[in-house]
């Protein structure tokens, strides 16, 4: 059920009317939570938090040394690449843009396609699959295992494993740094009651956005990241580079599933063009314009998009500060970086 | 003038003969400064500092926004990449090692052959030529003036200019960022007078350092970096891959210049494997030896050896903490990455 915008926007002028608007978000959208206490089911220790920190800047894990987590999801500019895809392996580009890491933890849906059931099997397939190439568990495993510091921070990070120094391990300790990059934003302040954290030009663009059906994908704590839909906005989008064996899509029990795609979390919308799974647009008012045309039915006027650009501005949020992680030196026991060869 | 090594041996166990060891090794060697105050003729101001570490951070400077300063000299692991050679756009491969970031700025001598008089030249090589390719300064200029938190940054930094978003003050505040990255490491310690901070194995090793003749060009502050010598140990270097303007190796006068090299530092060289200006060791022990015998004329036994990377040890330091930046974000004016086009 939704107010009409004419009353909606009426409202914005009366103290009442802002709690209208409040009450009306609360129940589409939820403030970021203060921190994450579990993720993929297990607590998060101050301990895999620094573990995880570590693996994400070291790019030894990749099989050339070149990738970390942070080369395509790079927390200093928005969590994201400025690409539209992102460059890897033997300077291959893979077919999607790269989404942001900030509150990914909220996400329910994985990737733009769903390919991943949960948590664990999404940093299993970023690992391994296409042109991120970092390289096979084992590699990765023998690699860790043969840096001291690294061993020791495995079994500090899990005492009760013999031995600690595995690919789950691993991929619980990411999960548990990532759990921390939640940005809360002023859209989170207003929502828990601050009136002045959203401009009066930004509370109108959340009026239109509710009304004119946007939060009806980009919803829940992540105004996104939770739900598939169809989007032939660019062009059809191609299976090509996408492995054989999930192309399933799992986590969608839709038959036209083959084009569907994430509807991607709003939040840092501001920081993260280019737009789209292809990430082939820049501009962030031609994004929502194209929005409005090809999903909503509706030609948005140049006043009503900056209104809710307006609006999106307050999903932008500030991510935790960062220290660079002091990584382990490696043995004699290391492997070596592979070459870099191309991939012809 | 050289003790010979049986005496700098025979007196470790005296507390007197520390002192005379501590004594020499203060002819040769100097320990870090605790700050840098003034670099490439200016001083280091907080503003300039904040701003470079933006910019080492930002991969948005390079062609296609995908290398940083901090891809290669990456502070996370030991200033440098773990690569024998870097790779760069369009996944080439330069034909030297990244040095480390490290106390770069005590280095007198600029790259593996001298290529640059300064640091500003050095920093302008870097951001143009071989594989690093990341842009011009025209490019590099336009895409950080079309960010308004970037020319807020510049205009703080350089408050008295008209016009401050340019290359050359880019490169100050890199110089002054960069001028923060100290990392003073038990030698220090120990050269400022604490005996403890190097243990009675360090101490034969340091001895040995001396008396072998490591020190004739690992000397000074950086324990190298400061000085250029004859290397043919690997193979003889071509000289492919290098720009033929700078070949004239400006800042070596000598006849033979054509194959000298730097003397690298030997600071946290723990932690910057492979070694070499081609990086085709990665074992420290071997390199001790290859450099003893190729540069020395001495086959160092397994024991002297030791003894010196206990040594070396000593002489990993730590880095200052680094907090991520959050760098800006872009506008409609900011140029698109370039395509990854292969250069074939």
């Amino acid at each position: 059920m939704r107010a009409p915008l004419t009353v909606l926007l009426a409202c914005l002028a009366l103290p009442a009317a802002a709690d209208s608007l409040r009450d009306h978000a609360l129940t589409l959208f939820e403030p970021l939570p203060d921190r994450i206490d579990t993720v993929a089911g297990h607590p998060v220790t101050p301990e895999q938090v620094d573990l995880g920190r570590m693996l994400y800047f070291d790019p030894r894990i990749s099989d050339t040394g070149q990738f970390a987590c942070a080369t395509c999801h790079n927390p200093a500019t928005g969590g994201d690449s400025n690409r539209d895809t992102s460059i890897g392996h033997a300077w291959q580009t893979g077919p999607q843009n790269a989404p942001t890491i900030f509150n990914a933890t909220l996400n329910s849906a994985r990737f733009w396609q769903g390919w991943a059931e949960d948590l664990p099997a999404t940093g299993d397939s970023l690992l391994q699959v296409g042109a991120e190439r970092t390289g096979t568990p084992e590699r990765m495993v023998a690699t860790l295992a043969s840096m001291p510091a690294y061993v020791d921070a495995f079994t500090r990070t899990f005492p009760d494993d013999a031995d600690p120094v595995t690919f789950a391990n691993a991929t619980t300790a990411l999960e548990s740094f990532i759990a921390t990059l939640v940005t809360p934003a002023p859209f989170d302040a207003w929502l828990k009651g601050e009136d002045s954290a959203l401009s009066p030009q930004a509370r109108e663009g959340l009026a239109l956005f509710i009304d004119k059906g946007c939060a009806t994908c980009h919803q829940g704590v992540n105004l996104g990241g939770n739900s598939y839909h169809p989007f032939r906005v660019i062009r059809t989008p191609g299976t090509e580079g996408q492995p054989e064996s999930i192309q399933c899509f799992s986590v969608v029990e839709d038959d036209g599933t083959q084009y569907l795609f994430r509807a991607g979390t709003l939040r840092n919308i501001t920081l993260t063009s280019p737009y789209f799974s292809e990430g082939s647009v820049r501009s962030l008012p031609l994004a929502i314009q194209i929005m409005g045309r090809t999903q909503l039915g509706t030609d948005l006027s140049d006043e009503e998009t900056d209104r809710i650009a307006a609006f999106l501005e307050s999903l932008e949020g500030t991510p935790p500060p960062i220290t660079l992680p002091v990584l382990p030196r490696e043995s004699a026991l290391t492997p070596a970086p592979l070459p870099p060869l191309r991939e012809e």
